[in-house]
């Protein structure tokens, strides 16, 4: 990473900056990871006092903020502006130039935009079409008929089984598979017939796809990830199964069969949806819980997964199980001594019976 | 897909046909996504009435049964005719043809079958055996030694390890790893010295594998994945595992090391089972259930795995919980109550003690 | 496997030999699966009558046993010895010839050590150091300025993204993805906005990794996994994750964003860890428990993970639910009774309210 100036990146961001703008930044860090060269995120007093001490060289800071000894830049939302700053200077990380790896085997009638790159070793089925600016890294298999929009990013060792089609800006990681077949079979006997997969996957503009994901093809019709939908590592999509814009799918997620997940939908990590089930937009379901039926607006946990309050109240109550079988044991003596008495008032010797 | 005309379809499923038998059909849908063009499967009225109003060209139907306006072909089984139908649509998605491409790096004494297809980029290592008609995508690693039955399908990417065993009708999903070593280590002070693993897996005959897989090599002797057993994608299989026939292993299900399934258990998604289990034939494991001992005939569910019944009414009072508190509140409150009006009675002021 | 004379192996562990020393070895098997020119473990006498009546060639016995019909070696830790064993035996596994295969892409300003191995079809990119007697496996891509050590195996079809470090004596197993972008999104309005990820990972030395596992590039710095910490199959390690020396992390296990791990712990299988909690040195956390803030030195089960013999009262407790709400009931009735009881007495006809 050769660096970006610090008055480059105080321009970027509209920001204020106090120092001198000729300082190379070479990096960025968090204010406990931080060395010379980097610059540093502070958004509140206790951020600022660790960068002070830190060995970063400029910081991000909130209008009216200072930071003594730092290179500063001043932004309404340093969040926001240190996003860009990343942005920036990922931005110097090497992407492939353009062109077609000379090794890569290309198939029949594919269509190119401008400014594509196809690194090292990769496939192209038949029919193929890539849009402007894509870039398809080494070792990648495209299968036949597969469509990728503009400006779309595929890390190696990634496949697309035939038929898929691929959005704008979209950026899948390595080793994830789009159109796997769905896991159909039919029972026959003692025999499981395989239902054939004919369908596709559809992933809109604006998707990101994690590493070692995988999304199967419909048995029929397509498999839909919704726009802006961004998707984490190790993740199970199920065929036919539609899930809306924006949603967060986070790492070892499930979803099986022909499930609907709405808009906005966080799913956190390591839950699941069985087959079928419909999500409303904007539900969270927390990690690890197990969705076993349709949801409407609100939060969920556990397994199966509940009103997250309703789970929260069991849970508490699970907690305090061993003592709530010690008090039930109590109540019983109290109610035996209370026989007892009793039957010394009233002379009925046999009390009341234990069922 | 060209498509095939629906008299066609209907002679290959022994069906009756009612319409225009030169109708191209030229894809599949479920009753709710079909459009022109499309066949759908209708088992009962309610998909019937679906089918009727939906935009499919034609329509699979039990005999007797009719639907206006569409071509019909009336079946027996119409579940079985219509997976034939995919398959017969499917079989017109592009296979390679046979042949090895040039740009494969082929070992020393591979001996192939009659019409075999080996893709772009394949690594085929020394003494591989490959039976007649299977097919190797692009980009994958077959290891030393490793022989593979006839009519094989292994998809982009995948790795096969040096020696492992795949049989005849065998499908691998992209991504998916057979034959990485088992997760075996000897704490030695604080370090962990690995047990090298020199086994190495057997695939057995009709086994369909998902994507992105990863079934481990045995220690030594083998890990044995059962005749016609089907795995589903992101699944873990530990070394020295033994799976019957005829399985259903869903997604993302792990099994840890020397466990043994037997026939026809299905362990559904993201469920698992500890090392040294033994599966009686025929299980169904629940969903995110949790296998830590021997199951015997029947379906478990939850985390440690029981009985269902078992499990469910555990589950049941655990939604009660907060409940039951009150409950126990309440007869502590009257159990008091009690005490105090004995007392009354009695003259005796200590009451029952509290414990 | 050509296989090694029992003689080698007897004077290779420091054992005494009994039988002839020149029979040839030419596998290794568990005492139910040997078969003739196999060696076998037998640490005890239940293990030694089964090697006794497999077919196996030859038996290591602690001293002092012995092992009627087989060629017996004697040692003072025969579970050790029969690792060392296994080694010598892998060893003799194909392992590739040094070199770089001619039809790799190599970058510029690449740097290698001595007798290292790149197999066929591999992506290295600009600026990469290899390290003596390292072993790159065919299809693996390599991004820029990776730099690896000496004497570290990367098995195929594996990716390493840009800048990321690989130690010495590292074992990297198929599919497996280093340095993918952390799970980082901004909400700004309905929209994610991506946080550039332009940290990277260390992998220290003598660690080995499943296969199929994904571990994220930081944000910012480095996701480290120390020294000899070993890595199962499909494991998700998030962005800025800090784990240390020794480790077992079993298969399908998550650890979210920022989560620092101590030394010698262990992950057991399909558990799971948030984000941004601290996990002490020699922690045990059972398998499928969840991890959801810090935890000091113990074991711990369960979701949310609690000290595991608190987690095992909660279970028992937890089984006997359905029971405990018959008693409950039980209870109820007795105090209707008592109250019924009681009213006889004073002639008070109210009883004791129901609440």
């Amino acid at each position: 990473m050769a660096g970006i100036i610090v008055q480059e990146l105080a321009d970027a961001v509209g920001g204020v900056l106090f120092g001198s703008g000729d300082i190379l930044i070479t990096g960025a860090a968090s204010v406990n990871d931080a060395g010379p060269g980097d610059i540093v995120l502070a958004e509140n007093e206790k951020y600022l006092a660790a960068a002070r001490s830190s060995q970063a060289t400029a910081v991000v800071v909130p209008e009216a903020s200072s930071c003594d000894g730092k290179v500063v830049i001043q932004v309404e939302n340093p969040r926001q502006a240190f996003s860009t700053i990343l942005g920036l200077l990922a931005s110097q990380l090497g992407v492939p130039s353009p062109g077609i790896d000379p090794s890569c085997r290309i198939g029949e009638r594919v269509k190119y935009g401008q400014s594509i790159s196809i690194g090292y070793g990769c496939y192209i089925g038949d029919d193929v079409t890539i849009g402007d600016g894509t870039i398809i890294h080494p070792l990648v298999y495209i299968g036949d008929g597969v469509r990728i929009g503009d400006n779309t990013v595929i890390h190696p060792n990634v496949t697309v089984y035939p038929g898929c089609e691929i959005g704008a800006r979209v950026v899948i990681h390595a080793g994830t598979v789009i159109g796997s077949d769905g896991f159909g079979y039919i029972p026959v006997g003692s025999k499981q017939c395989k239902v054939p997969q004919i369908g596709n996957v559809t992933i809109e503009d604006d998707v990101e796809i994690g590493s070692n994901t995988s999304i199967d093809r419909a048995k029929t019709g397509t498999t839909r990830i919704g726009s802006g939908t961004k998707i984490d590592n190790l993740v199970h999509i199920a065929h036919n199964v539609k899930i809306g814009s924006g949603c967060l799918i986070v790492a070892q997620v499930g979803v099986a069969g022909s499930s609907e997940i709405g808009n906005c939908v966080t799913m956190a990590g390591q839950s699941g949806a069985k087959d079928h089930v419909h999500i409303d937009d904007g539900v969270v379901v927390a990690a690890r819980a197990g969705v076993i039926g349709n949801l409407t607006k609100g939060v969920y946990s556990g397994f199966p997964a509940r009103p997250h309050k309703e789970a929260m109240r069991a849970q508490a109550a699970y907690l305090r199980l061993p003592e709530m079988m010690k008090e039930i044991d109590n109540l019983k003596k109290q109610i035996e001594e209370l026989n007892r008495r009793i039957a010394d008032f009233g002379g009925d010797e046999s009390g009341v019976e234990s069922r």
